[in-house]
């Protein structure tokens, strides 16, 4: 996992924070497989994502309509109930519009 | 690490994504005590954390106003500076409006 090549401000960024239940569940393939899913989708710009304890996972859209496409996608919505019944303790998703950017590449 | 209590959108957010150099050369210490820093600013409204090979920290705060605040901190200001000399390949800094907030919390 690396960091986001992303497109010039404004675009959106979704950042989801969670909690894992004990023991995987099926949860890794459903996460390699939303991951895929999600890389195929429109207005999709890139996906950033660690856990240590908490889990965070930053995917990045051109617009709110492609955030709001990916939620009602089929597969993703198994994914979301599983997560509900399974997978997650809790967890918060926070839909953002991204403003501003700047960062730093060692020469 | 927890997944952070924020208020009411809107509020704003800066993800901060980064990729380390080898070794810690300080490192720690300097994340901990910038997080407590952090933590003390005018307009702090909390944290997230991880760190998988990407890292990712994300912060939340009231305005733009105290991002900018923060970001002119003098301890702020020297971390930094020593992070581009020693502790980051590279990192992206991405300021946010979070404008809508949604989660799941188990029974």
């Amino acid at each position: 996992m690396a960091i986001a090549p992303t497109p010039p401000t404004p675009y959106y960024a979704v950042i989801f924070t969670s909690l894992r239940t004990e023991g995987d569940q099926g949860y890794a393939d459903m996460a390699e497989a939303m991951v895929a899913l999600a890389s195929e989708q429109s207005g999709f710009l890139g996906m950033e994502s660690a856990r240590d304890g908490v889990g965070i996972t930053v995917s990045y859209w051109d617009s709110l309509a492609s955030i709001a496409t990916w939620k009602q996608n089929s597969a993703h919505l198994v994914a979301q109930r599983d997560g509900r019944a399974q997978w997650y303790e809790s967890y918060r998703v926070r839909i953002c519009k991204v403003e501003r950017e700047y960062g730093f590449e060692r020469p």
